[in-house]
């Protein structure tokens, strides 16, 4: 097995498998594992062992060109027809992210201009698509960390929500980069982590990541925001995103809405760090951005392990929400910082 | 052991012992304990075995006529000192309901009204007055329904955060009281109920009550209060308290100063369940009402069964916060609805 080298999801060219980091068993266990059918990667998806808007969108590149290189048919419709399929499997595994559409939509791409050449060149060409896209990642989280990092001066402190470190990402993240970024820089940030039921990334990745990193890092309730904002412990809220539409709202773990409320209310910045990617100018508003709705089990169940409310009791757990875009104090992408008034990065 | 009949807690003046439902059970189990013991009255108290401002206000009523009843001290002077001694040890269990400390004050009026008789006497006259904490209760609970059924006409749906149902109280409850009279009434309200995290009163106990009394609950993330409210789904925000300032500024479970905020950015009515007990003239505003801390184990634990959490991290868990005054609609109480612009209900 090829080994990550700190990154949460790699490609083994060698052996044409998806190598990840399983996030579902983080902070008590680092399990790696690579997989090669396309059952395996719709499963990886929808059970969370590989979660967050851009690793979704890199793991789905890879697991395509994987799938591909393993494929047998040798005639072009045949093996066209394999590969949509296999796209149309991953794309539905999560609707909110748009970087998963994204992504499949650019290896489509490839495959439509190599439809006219052989199986063998188009295979080789999905296969770079998918590094660079994985390659790509890393440059674009690495430039959010860059151009974030000047906005948090004077902050002590910075609150974030859900994971939208390293661990969304191939590596450095989103919403964390600027924090990294500032430490290498010098700029020690102390971060606030919302623990983010009911599958807890917060607790378990975002506060793995930050404490591995070195980072002082202090775990609370989604419910103990207000008191941290009111307090004064934190100068921004940093956020990463799923999607966000073209008049600036934004879609990103369910209770991203409530902490841009208050984050307005108390008069502190509140920043989204997403790549390019992630803005979709097919979608007007947030209305027009799909919500997954998980299962009440994650509710009622506490952690699979035991039953935390009674029986007859109904559910409702959507895994995102949409922040109106004029809560947002601006954008961090790898082209630069913008404000939802702006038009997304070009 | 004396029969709860429905109620949360009673005395059991036969056999002096204060018997309830240990609420750290439910929704799996229905464990009536009885208690005598100094160390167990503050032992049930901190871990929430008793909870919910109104029920450990009679609670402690009712542990003070107990250990009193108990009590070998046959001169005055040694029973009121040990009177003191638990006066100050169960006080001191939970800092931030004001009921607790109300209802001690009240027992130590009788003492120091009695204290120029006979012990017999006073032990008679502690009972009496435990007696009549604990009827005043159900009397304001019902009251409070009364009082607040109307507000909620029109609604089809309320969100309600913790539980501050029949559980927190002996009977009927705050918070909950008004959907119970509505529901009397003939108006059956759907339920919204926040799980509430850390320890998941929402999930565990106010989805019980609701659920076992007929009530539509639909139990959700703390985080999906925000998604719900934009999405019309709820007419109004009702939740209990643990003390009003005599500004208005309301302690409550943590996570109560979001929903007011997101109530006022939606438009949503916030309503504040409380009896006059709750309210604490000696607060001038919310900075003068002392938040209870608990263990971080509450977030790096889950439920005391898994870590979910890495070493190293720090964590902040105020068990309540502070809701400003101006965001809250109005308070429903015994003596009717009052505004927080004006007085306490006198």
């Amino acid at each position: 097995m090829c080994e990550l080298h700190g990154e949460t999801l790699a490609y083994d060219t060698a052996g044409q498998t998806l190598v990840y980091l399983d996030q579902t068993r983080l902070p008590g266990e680092t399990l790696v594992k690579e997989i090669f059918r396309p059952e395996e990667v719709v499963r990886a998806l929808r059970r969370l062992e590989i979660r967050g808007a851009p690793a979704i969108g890199v793991a789905a590149a890879i697991a395509l060109s994987v799938l591909c290189a393993r494929s047998e048919k040798s005639d072009m419709g045949g093996f066209l027809r394999e590969f949509r399929e296999n796209c149309d499997a991953l794309e539905s595994a999560r609707p909110t992210a748009v970087n998963l559409s994204w992504a499949v939509r650019r290896m489509k791409n490839i495959a439509d201009e190599h439809a006219g050449g052989s199986v063998a060149e188009l295979k080789v060409a999905l296969q770079k698509e998918a590094l660079k896209l994985h390659a790509e990642d890393v440059e674009a989280c690495r430039k959010i960390g860059e151009y974030g990092a000047p906005l948090l001066q004077g902050c002590r402190a910075v609150l974030t929500h859900c994971n939208a470190g390293r661990l969304a990402a191939v590596k450095y993240g989103t919403a964390l980069a600027p924090v990294y970024a500032a430490k290498e820089r010098g700029h020690d940030l102390k971060v606030y982590a919302c623990e983010t039921r009911p599958l807890l990334q917060g607790a378990r990745l975002t506060c793995y990541e930050l404490v591995s990193a070195g980072i002082d890092t202090t775990l609370i309730c989604d419910d103990t925001a207000s008191y941290v904002m009111k307090n004064g412990l934190v100068g921004a809220v940093l956020v990463g995103c799923d999607r966000v539409a073209a008049n600036g709202d934004t879609a990103n773990k369910v209770g991203t809405s409530a902490l841009a409320i208050l984050a307005e209310h108390y008069g502190i910045p509140f920043y989204v760090c997403a790549p390019s990617s992630s803005f979709d100018k097919a979608a007007r508003t947030g209305a027009d951005i799909p919500i997954e709705l998980r299962s009440g089990d994650e509710l009622t169940e506490l952690w699979y392990q035991k039953r935390m409310a009674p029986e007859g009791v109904g559910t409702l757990n959507p895994a995102f929400d949409v922040t109106d875009g004029e809560l947002i104090t601006a954008f961090v992408t790898e082209k630069g910082v913008v404000t939802p008034r702006a038009s997304a990065p070009q």
